[in-house]
Order: C-alpha cells, then structure tokens, then sequence
C-alpha cells in the first residue's frame, strides 16, 4: 500500500499516482512525451533504454521493467532485454556511441557534477552531438525524479517481466498523452 | 562553459538551458509552476524552502541559491535566509510540520526507497495531510532532476547570494511562466 491514500490504489507505479493528482500528470506527462517521443536524432528505444537503465541504477522496478519493456517494443527486442539492461546490455546490439551516452547518464544518475568532460568528450568522439549530449542528461535526470516519485509514496508494481508486455506496448506505440 | 554549445553562453544555471531548448522547456517550467506556485495548502514559500534545500543537498549552488531567494521572497525574510537553509533552517521560524516535511524531503534526495513509514507518520502527527506530503516529495523529486540538468550540463552560475535578488523577486512574484 502506498505511504498515502490514493484515489485508485490499485493503479501500479506512477499511475497511480497520475490518476490520483491530474495537475501534476499533465506536466509530468507532457515531460516524458518530449524526451521519449518528441524530435531527437536519438530513436524512441534508445531513449528509452537511458530511462530504462537509469531506473535500475536508481532500483526502481517500476520505471525500470515498464521503460525497458517499452524500448524492447520499440526495438522488436522482446523481454530478454529487460534483464540485459540490469547486466549492462552485454547480449544487446547497440552502438559505441550509445555506451559513451549511457556513461554519461550514469554519473547522471550518481548526481550532476559527477560528468566530467573525459565523458562529454568520450560521447562526441564516438559521434554524439551536442543536441544528444543534452537529451541524455535531461532523460537521465528526468528518471532521477521520476523514480523518486514512485519509490518516494511507497507505491505497488507487478514483479514479473510478463506483467509489462502490454503497457510497454502501449507507452511505445501509444505513448504519454494519455495514461 | 557548458559542456555543450548554448544559444546564449551569458544566461547562467538552468535559463541558459530553457533558453536553448524550448521544446523541453515548457513541460519543465509548467512543472515548476504547478509545483511551486499551483494550488497547494502549502504556502510558495515553504515549497520554494524544500526546493532550496534539496537543491543545497545535491550541491547546485545555482538552484540552491535562487529558490532560497524565491522563498526569501515569498516570505520577507530577506537573504539572510539563504545561508540558514544550508545550516537546516536553525534561524528561520519554521513549523514542526514543515521539518518533518523537509524530512521527507530529504529521504527522496538520498532515494525513493529511504522514505519509511516512520517518517511519514512523523509528518501526520505534526499536522501534515496526505497532499502536503504528496507535494513534498514531488518537489523534491523534482528538484533532483532540476539539479542534475543544471550541474549534469555544466553550467556557469553568479557565486554571491546578492546576484540572485532580483532572480528570487522575479521567481516569486512573476512566476516559471516566462523565463
């Protein structure tokens, strides 16, 4: 049960938390649009996989297990995905220039002052621009929040991979607008 | 110098970002809006005190600095207050309530999952209701993405509290609706 009463305790994660508060979804939803399906030359699954990944570092099982669901029906992945974010993506093809940008999310995550310019300059030599640089600092900052608002209330999430198949579904191909 | 090339090198902290980026400057300051100046049963100055001080928490002298002149502001206690926010409001007349508040605020910093049952009964028992609380640790969630962006971009940012008079005014009494 959530630290607070909520309107639809038996919404998971943060949509209960949407549903419960519809001043701050909007906002809330509106920023997860933006950074996850907006205009970037980095695609939705990539993004995806920052926020899935820094949602583990931050273990928050919600973000991460609906975030890496999303990108895995993004990417046509399927569930394995999941469980390879939690081990770095070691089994996942993705680029040198999305390692250098994950590096960056990660002393993100840690706390801002942690990106050093080794790592900012690890990213454009691999071919990241500055448009990527900073989409990955907000995403990665973004989730940072995100979590907190989640583990912050004490709220409920199904454990099993399988229980997110269908919302990762609908927050790739559907999206944020609506919850 | 940011770790990206800005439009506009000479705006500091987050405006230089807002300025830069603003498909993902509306949702953020819609959230700082909502947040810090919607409906609340919490007063602006209290909220822009959890700002404040989680700002101060993760180290970003330029939220820090400024949201505490927003709640100087908000609050007439002029820039004194600035300083005592980084000692934990020994000066300052504040409510039982809002220290366990500010509690709370300080779990979510350290992680979602640090908030305990105790401390969120610790804030009931002192008058705090489920939104307040609800609040409290949105904006302080919030503020550990706002942190992040700002410090994770590198950003330059005025180093006297006098430097930040005006912005605080401004924040306080014109609002995040315009930057």
């Amino acid at each position: 049960m959530a630290h607070i009463k909520l309107t639809n305790e038996e919404l998971p994660g943060i949509i209960g938390l949407l549903n419960h508060r519809p001043e701050t979804a909007k906002p809330l939803l509106d920023l997860a649009e933006t950074l996850l399906r907006g205009t970037s030359t980095l695609t939705s699954g990539e993004r995806e996989i920052i926020a899935a990944s820094v949602s583990y570092w931050n273990d928050c099982h919600f973000c991460h297990t609906s975030h890496a669901a999303a990108a895995a029906a993004h990417l046509n992945l399927g569930l394995p995905l999941i469980d390879d974010i939690k081990a770095g993506l070691p089994e996942t093809p993705i680029s040198a220039k999305m390692r250098a940008l994950l590096n960056i999310a990660h002393q993100v995550q840690r706390g801002g002052k942690n990106v050093s310019l080794e790592d900012v300059d690890a990213a454009r030599n691999q071919g990241a621009t500055d448009d990527e640089i900073h989409d990955t600092v907000l995403i990665a900052a973004a989730f940072c929040m995100y979590n907190r608002y989640v583990d912050g209330l004490g709220t409920w999430a199904p454990q099993a991979n399988e229980d997110y198949i269908e919302m990762g579904e609908r927050m790739a191909h559907v999206g944020y607008g609506k919850f």
